[in-house]
């Protein structure tokens, strides 16, 4: 098991990274001190892994509700929060009740909020379950709801007092899902790990086979650069918009195609395409750096090529994406593998030509 | 004009309580740096004051998106803050733009709500126009929307970058409402300042009669004595709990009735009521004190019997109020006029023969 302290001062946690941590309740006990908890699921994960989970939390003396949701991004809504409301508040719990997150990102994001919002802040522990979660949204505090008019619209930042990262988890995951979450593995490699990026064109194969060494060194390298970035940086005002690379472009085909059409991971995997394409037309990386990156996504198994959208419908959804600051529409770029910059505005009508380009089938 | 500071660290604010504030938008303006905002009232509210803040925001430089919603507490619910996201996302409003509240508690609750979440938060401003608002709801950062199952129970702390009090909007203000404003500002006389208590026993016809100046110093008293107690106790660990004063009674009425019955004053006043008499009765306050506690509400208008509900039903409200720590009833009661204090464990029978002797007409 690898160890990782996320450095956030009076909000500090633990990320436990390795095989059989599903088992360990001990690692979830030391931060359960009221003794009363909700486990919130899904329909597929549950079974997995939630029935052995909840009776192993009930015999170390915890009282715990298990919430099981309907499984997908299209029920990451203030529907389904409501019915996580509902549960918590039919069983009484009370402010000192732990939200305990057992599944991919929408659990995570849709827990998190809960208990950010839940008499105005409850306890929350992380178990995330896919390779997307493990990496990504179970660190940094975010977490969200979508909303009609955009993704992740409302939300907040709230951070979990653990986080429990299990590689046997991954053995259950579908081969899309997977590949899904190594589009943010490989992006941690594009924007500030240039030697992680080298690691994991040695190691992809290992990984795409899940094996559990390659696993847990690919996690704890993605949280470790994760963690660095969200300590400097907490609440999204400079570095960690880096983050975001591939992201506007990634959500705003999400919004186009209707929520869960592609998968998160897919729509990234494109848009860091975009990024670093319009980064060689725009002179900042190298033809070699792009076609490094488009290789390597696609070993992954994940698409390369933007789908058919409108160049001015792509533009409209990418305005309104919430890291555009007062009207100018910001990107990040590769200046190479390994560092990414924040353009700060790229001009409207090469915007436009470039999405009618890379758009159009 | 009197300014007070409230004291927060990194998210401290000032407060301008004094007359012909809403006319000073050059109080607001160096609070808006990007320009931008959303004005958030109701029906009632934004004919009075919201047309002609908007034209002078207008004037100044500020793009304001005016966001009119319907009146009343029955509104403080998830539909109603997601009509209020919709119109920021229509408007394509960004992270950088500020929501301004001006109206009552509810407005102020909703709005800031809003701000918590919208893109995971964005900057707020307090214009609170009821006496209620301006003594309470717009000090301490509480924001939130009712549920089926219990009020104010999704929320977050949320703190506004300015308060403007103005003690104008009062003229406009219903008696009733009014009166109910006054239960708060009394509240902080019982529970932490005798000297202010005495100083409302003289002046409360003043007070009655909306003479501004005795209104300024009212509501400076007041944020003051809720400031401090704020201060010393943002996340309500503490010291904090003493606020609720004659709210775990209080809430339980209005849930009971149903929102909206009575006014929240109201249902405080007779909360109050209750725990002053609880206090005397276990010999923890004189019935001198108890008495002067009665007569002041009663001379400001405000209800002092509690209303028949059964006593299974009221107890059964009480242990779903969020104040209560894993399944204890815990109770503010009263020392001595000016000096509250956290009483942990009410047991469930002594209470139970309490509410039913109380709450039958």
């Amino acid at each position: 098991m690898q160890t990782l302290n996320v450095d956030l001062g009076a909000r500090s946690y633990p990320i436990y990274i390795g095989s059989g941590l599903l088992q360990r309740v001990d690692l979830l006990v030391p931060h359960l001190p009221y003794k009363r908890a909700a486990l919130i699921s899904n329909e597929t994960v549950f079974p997995l892994f939630g029935t052995r989970l909840l009776e192993n939390l009930t015999r170390s003396g915890v009282e715990t509700v298990p919430v099981i949701l309907p499984d997908g991004e299209s029920y990451k809504t203030w529907e389904t929060l409501d019915r996580i409301f509902d549960a918590l508040l039919l069983h009484a719990l009370d402010r000192k009740s732990t939200l305990i997150a057992l599944g991919g990102g929408v659990i995570g994001d849709l827990a998190g909020f809960a208990a950010a919002t839940y008499q105005r802040g409850v306890p929350f522990i992380q178990i995330p379950t896919t390779l997307l979660a493990q990496v990504d949204s179970s660190i940094g505090g975010k977490t969200a709801v979508n909303h009609a008019r955009g993704k992740n619209m409302i939300g907040a930042f709230y951070q979990p007092k653990v986080v429990l990262a299990d590689t046997d988890a991954l053995k259950a995951l579908p081969q899309r899902e997977l590949c899904a979450g190594l589009a943010e593995v490989i992006k941690y490699g594009l924007i500030r790990d240039a030697e992680f990026f080298s690691w994991l064109e040695v190691h992809l194969d290992n990984l795409l086979a899940r094996d559990a060494v390659a696993l847990t060194h690919a996690i704890l390298r993605s949280c470790e650069n994760k963690a660095a970035v969200v300590a400097a940086d907490e609440r999204e005002q400079g570095e960690r918009a880096l983050l975001n690379l591939g992201h506007t472009f990634g959500h705003a085909i999400e919004t186009a195609l209707g929520y869960g059409e592609w998968l998160h991971g897919e729509a990234v995997a494109v848009g860091m395409v975009m990024a670093a394409q319009l980064s060689c037309e725009r002179g900042h990386c190298t033809e070699a750096d792009l076609r490094r990156t488009i290789a390597i996504l696609e070993r992954a198994g994940l698409p390369i090529r933007a789908p058919a959208i409108a160049a001015e419908r792509m533009l409209e959804l990418m305005q309104l994406d919430k890291k555009n600051d007062s009207g100018k529409i910001r990107l990040i770029l590769l200046h190479r593998i390994g560092e990414a910059f924040v353009e700060p505005g790229v001009e409207r009508t090469q915007l436009l030509e470039f999405l009618g380009r890379v758009n159009t089938p």
